[in-house]
């Protein structure tokens, strides 16, 4: 029996749309309340999740919704899944809530053996993991690691000098190195500070908070399809195009760059592809530098492009250094394989809490049932078979899916509108018609089911995109 | 009843420790495990929550210790409390688990009433709250957000400028402003890299991570105790003079002060407490100089001076601009009353879980059980109790017990050894005499129970503390 109707036989068969507008009046007088103590600007409705189930997300005006953007991509198994419910009911995640553990000072019995379970769906050639909360405070994580690690073999094992112990405590060189995190135009990576200063998809994300001054490369443009013999070499002179953009600016940047991080496809960014190539040849250029490299897998990670990693399409070699992760994994931090990114000393990479147990729980039942259930393989197939019908539609109107994109990569797939207004009146058609989908970068449609997402809710999704097309 | 006997009636009635060193055994044999996968070189000892009750947390030898640190002044009711315990079972929990939200884009019917509820705790004053995941998280957060309104104010509500839209994609002036967050010496507000910025407690908390150049001002060291009226005048000279650095760094800083961040009682940086006259003449300050004025109750917050938040006592008017917390509240984030703190525009203050619900759950359970039981009064009462006991014992040995400190600040207790060393070996002997106790900064003892702590705690950490003085 496919996975989804095992999990979820009472799924609703089809969308149901009861409102004219969504949000709906009784979401409307929801979102009323929500504003007077919280910012309600950026809802698309008010949920209710007792009633959502599966691959189907319900609103407080009973709308039911084929869900294709599952939380920002955070959903991985669909709502209310019964094997997700029994490890929330489980006693060591009553424990994990009620005496939230200190994992640092005072690790839990329980915590070694989660942590196992976890690093059982590492990337290939990753054996360590340090946790923590968001994406965000994943890859901050992975910056502080990198940047002691940097100094550390800068260092050469001696230990900290007078002047290093006393300049840190006025924020000043050499105890506060200047070194940079190189990163890509149109990168998203979080939104504190190192992180917004690493991210560059939107002005919104960053205006009127202070950066660090530093670089961002160019990212590559492709043409598209990928898999297009004629685009080939275009493509490949793009790669060579930007990451001579990434030597020079290791090279001539004024702060020096000690690690770089990327998404293998830059999802809030536009859904931009990186490829193989790329990716490997940035390996060369961090090995030539003595650079950290980090890849970001909060959003492409946890299986939604076929691989439970997307980053191992492109057989990186040697494995990059860090990898963060967050979202559909519903616990954070970064894996590593390297010993020396465990600090000289304790305390460096420390907080009071050190991660959370309950999410790890979380994160492991996610793991375990994608790999029980084979969820890679039909994420695979029911996105090849998604991504032909979409291919069926571009060839009818070409101007309305342009950069047809993720051909292979599962069902993380997106395209461009003509227009930023055309995608957000189409995203809005789509709703009225059913489906719940988001945008991306300010011109695409990102797809971002759950891996319980089957052909027949690839069918209806297929449905109300053409009956949204023809009302554009 | 006391809290407690209702809450426990099988709680231990005194420590258990049945191994010769601490970590004995069987932690020793988990720690190996531990650390094939993860940092285990800051760990007590490995717990067993399972077996953990009350104020009593139980090792994996069976060591069994009366717990004064509490997840480093986490844990707000106890191990394994039945209240919390039906909370984490409710189904909004299980659903805030499995189908944990997006709560900016598709917030829960449940969100409302429990940020409603999480509202009824804000300090007098505050009436909207942010959520985040930690306190360095929603210290950053509270950054954000001052920043975002200091620029607001400068704009003079006009919108952002080409040259802003454009330069902050290079993360240079004027869209990512030089501006910069003006916190003291010894404070303590996080890692990351804004939150390390402002942190200043010890070097190895900061070594080789790049930070912003902000400054630190004096925070004061006063005379204890602070009602001896002998010791009034030299205190109020030494707020004055720390007063002066804070308004002459204002002034002169290279980079604009459009925020300052304060602890009430410095934590993790000593138990530095800070006077009434001193927070209030803050507020005067940064009203002179238009800054944001924000106190991170992280620590001090949730009940454990003897009010639910430390600041109170210092009858601050107007109200402070934002108040953060986290730690003993299990959820973390920042209060504020003014609407300007809502950025202009959404997804300025945005990232894809905004906080977390089912935390939140825990936190308002945890502060409904403060009122319901009156665990402010009882706190103000044990640690009045306590610091009697305190006195004696400082009566007789003066040396061990320097700077004696909390005075009707509830069990949020401190004082100082002559040296490092011998702190250290006071904390080691006080475990294995039965009690788990933490310190802060170099030489301080830091008493941090959990809020049902009673006479009848503070009787046997009295005796256990005798006995580990007479073993230095």
């Amino acid at each position: 029996m496919p996975a989804c109707e095992s999990y979820y036989p009472a799924e609703p068969k089809q969308p149901v749309i009861k409102t004219k507008t969504i949000p709906g009046p009784e979401c409307n007088k929801e979102l009323e309340k929500l504003d007077k103590v919280f910012d309600s600007r950026p809802a698309y409705f008010v949920a209710d999740y007792e009633k959502s189930l599966g691959n189907y997300i319900v609103d407080v005006d009973g709308n039911t919704y084929l869900d294709l953007y599952a939380q920002i991509a955070s959903i991985a198994l669909g709502y209310n899944n019964p094997e997700l419910i029994k490890a929330a009911q489980s006693p060591t995640m009553i424990r994990a809530l009620v005496d939230r553990p200190a994992l640092g000072n005072f690790p839990s019995k329980e915590i070694t053996p989660l942590l196992n379970d976890l690093l059982k769906f590492a990337p290939k050639g990753q054996d360590h993991v340090w946790s923590g909360l968001s994406g965000a405070d994943a890859n901050e994580l992975a910056f502080k690691a990198a940047f002691i690690y940097y100094r550390f073999k800068q260092r050469n094992g001696k230990d900290f000098t007078a002047e290093e112990l006393e300049s840190v405590m006025d924020n000043s060189p050499p105890g506060s190195p200047e070194l940079s995190v190189l990163s890509f135009k149109r990168a998203f990576h979080g939104r504190l500070f190192a992180s917004g200063s690493v991210t560059c998809s939107k002005p919104i994300h960053k205006l009127d908070v202070p950066a660090f001054r530093w670089p961002h490369a160019e990212f590559p443009s492709y043409k598209y399809p990928l898999d297009d013999e004629a685009n080939s070499k275009v493509n490949k002179e793009e790669d060579d195009r930007c990451l001579k953009i990434a030597e020079d600016l290791i090279k001539t940047w004024p702060i020096k760059v000690a690690a770089l991080i990327i998404e293998p496809i830059q999802s809030e960014g536009g859904d931009n592809h990186a490829s193989k190539y790329f990716l490997q040849s940035l390996r060369t250029l961090t090995l030539k530098y003595n650079i950290v490299y980090i890849i970001d897998e909060v959003q492409t990670g946890v299986g939604a492009t076929g691989k439970f990693w997307c980053h191992e399409y492109a057989d990186i070699q040697p494995p990059v250094d860090l990898v963060t992760f967050s979202k559909k994994f519903q616990t954070a931090g970064y894996f590593f394989h390297d010993p020396a990114f465990i600090p000289s000393k304790p305390y460096r990479q420390f907080n009071t809490w050190c991660g959370d147990s309950a999410r790890i729980l979380i994160a492991n039942t996610i793991g375990g049932e994608i790999v029980k259930n084979d969820l890679l393989e039909q994420c695979s197939r029911v996105g090849n078979y998604l991504f032909k019908k979409l291919e069926n539609l571009q060839a009818k109107n070409p101007t309305l899916f342009q950069n047809l994109r993720g051909k292979g990569r599962g069902t993380f797939i997106a395209w461009d509108l003509p227009t930023g207004e055309i995608r957000d009146l189409l995203l809005k058609k789509l709703r009225l018609n059913g489906c719940n989908v988001g945008g991306c970068a300010v011109t695409a449609v990102r797809l971002r089911p759950t891996l319980t997402f089957e052909e027949k809710h690839a069918d209806i999704f297929i449905e109300a995109l053409t009956k949204s097309i023809a009302e554009l």
